[in-house]
């Protein structure tokens, strides 16, 4: 049970390096300091030793990349060590928590030095634009695949969680939708891809900021990590309601508009990856809402309504039906992955 | 990208099974309520909300499993929910932490009910001996693999760490070594293998209470999960000192003692997965752990000294070298492992 992976199932430019755990982790996540003082004790313990501060409650959020599933096995190693914290972040971003701490389990077919130090200058970018610490893991070797766990802050009972939409709200979501499902379409059929689409796939921009600012003034909240059908349909059934979605006045890019409209609703409801946030809001927020959208450079879109009827009905501006509004995927369905 | 699995790779027993990740969770890891007052929002949000009480640390450990490396292909699925939370608990064991929450992704080839099922059971049978509620985590497929990560809390400035060895301490381990490597060897070259070692290996005993215990009376202590050299070096090197270890003088069980003394010896030094814990004291504290180890029918031994010299000398009671006396294996390793 110990002979060396095959090599066909490494990933591209990863060869061999004699290394023990213990300097693996030394030599590419072990940091000179630690960038915050609640951090008692980081890597190198059976545990990590974490002070909260009283008054707060601690989200906890932990997501898995496999490849060849959540990416493809020709992303970058940057990309996956950046985009393997991204959703995570995002996660805290949609309960309005401020985040602080990660820990990182990598299982890496063999360690490569020049892939590790990728795959931790992508994690550390994003971790220190947002003063996380990594303060734990485990390394392992088998097929590639990063767990990431962040842990993040929220004054109490201020969190922006599933449960809490209700009748008559206004349903939004930041940025543009469908961008990454573009992108990864275009890698799939070998078609070039444009880097802006690129980007969306690889390096989401996880709302943390906005996020923060959402508590007070938003409901209910959620990232969009399956698709916007699946994620807002998470939400209807934690709060126990139905909505209406409007299927054309879904955000999209300029990249995303020159590709076949019913191609790009597709993606704009069911495809995964984009990471903006989608929330409930109170009719009379709408002003604060715009005010914060103004505030953070983020453009905010109203795309339905909360409604006590249950069930998603998803329609044109004329009244119809739109037949792409079917559900999302999720990672045990058959249905198109990222 | 989205081909199913490979069959060749499933483990024993492990047939598809039609569900959703969403499905996946609510009949196999959602549980009708939580056993603890502090789970503010558990499994089914962004991430999960937990309160911690003042005055407290937070203690965070993260260990992932990977099938064929880390336990046998042949593995009952029960062994591996239980053991996936018992190397976690281990280590806050090993911190001095009450355990409270834990996390779990669990990557699957596919979903089988029967295998998913024996899983939980025997992650939840240890979580309920502990208290621990599960209050997130992500599933995925992909090659057999489990990352769990537990949280627990630790009275501040009370938890045992590393780097608190200093000479002329006494170096004691709990119960008995070398068992689970034996095990394991035996399963490896196809020989029956006793009851009572097997459990050693798939079902090991974390050592919370006693952990907890030895908050104030131990300085430093590790889980042995790589070995006791391995381990032991961990204390030495985060401590900047040295120590003797007496070979004779490793407490073995019955099981063991039936083996060829040399290979038990190598077992008992080298092998890793019996989850005991390793820790020094101060002389002038050993009353006071006779009289614990007595309350909780612990039974430890005293294993050797902490030394100012630099580096773990491995002696026989005739003052010799022990010649199995070498380093432990870690998972980059390339020496024989678990």
């Amino acid at each position: 049970m110990d002979e060396p992976a095959n090599a066909a199932q490494l990933p591209p430019k990863l060869k061999p390096m004699a290394i023990s755990e213990f300097e693996l982790i030394e030599r590419f996540f072990r940091r000179p300091r630690s960038c915050r003082s609640d951090v008692i004790l980081g890597v190198g313990d059976d545990a990590a030793l974490l002070r909260v501060p009283g008054g707060s409650d601690l989200a906890v959020a932990m997501d898995t990349l496999v490849a060849g599933r959540h990416f493809p096995d020709t992303t970058p190693a940057y990309d996956i060590g950046y985009k393997a914290l991204a959703v995570n972040l995002s996660d805290l971003a949609a309960m309005g928590a401020t985040p602080a701490w990660a820990t990182l389990s990598l299982t890496l077919p063999e360690a490569n030095e020049s892939w590790l130090r990728d795959f931790a200058a992508g994690f550390f970018a994003l971790a220190d634009r947002y003063q996380v610490d990594l303060v734990g893991g485990d390394t392992t070797r088998g097929p590639l695949a990063v767990t990431v766990q962040v842990h993040g802050l929220v004054e109490r009972d201020r969190a922006l969680r599933r449960d809490a939409a209700r009748p008559g709200q206004k349903i939004f979501v930041t940025g543009t939708l469908g961008d990454a499902a573009c992108a990864l379409a275009q890698i799939e059929q070998h078609l070039p891809v444009e880097d802006a689409l690129l980007a969306r796939l690889n390096r989401p921009e996880p709302r943390v900021g906005f996020g923060l600012a959402l508590t007070g003034v938003a409901s209910a909240a959620i990232d969009i990590s399956d698709g916007l059908l699946a994620d807002l349909g998470h939400i209807l059934a934690a709060s126990a309601c139905g909505a209406t979605l409007w299927a054309d006045r879904l955000p999209g890019s300029a990249a995303l508009r020159s590709q076949p409209e019913a191609t790009a609703r597709a993606w704009q409801l069911g495809g995964g990856d984009d990471y903006e946030l989608c929330f409930t809001v109170e009719p009379g927020n709408a002003g604060a809402l715009s005010a914060l959208s103004e505030q953070h450079h983020l453009p905010v879109t109203e795309i339905g309504v909360i409604e006590a009827a249950a069930g998603l009905r998803c329609v044109h501006d004329d009244g119809s039906n739109c037949q792409a509004g079917r559900r999302g995927f999720e990672h045990f369905g058959d249905a198109t992955t990222s």
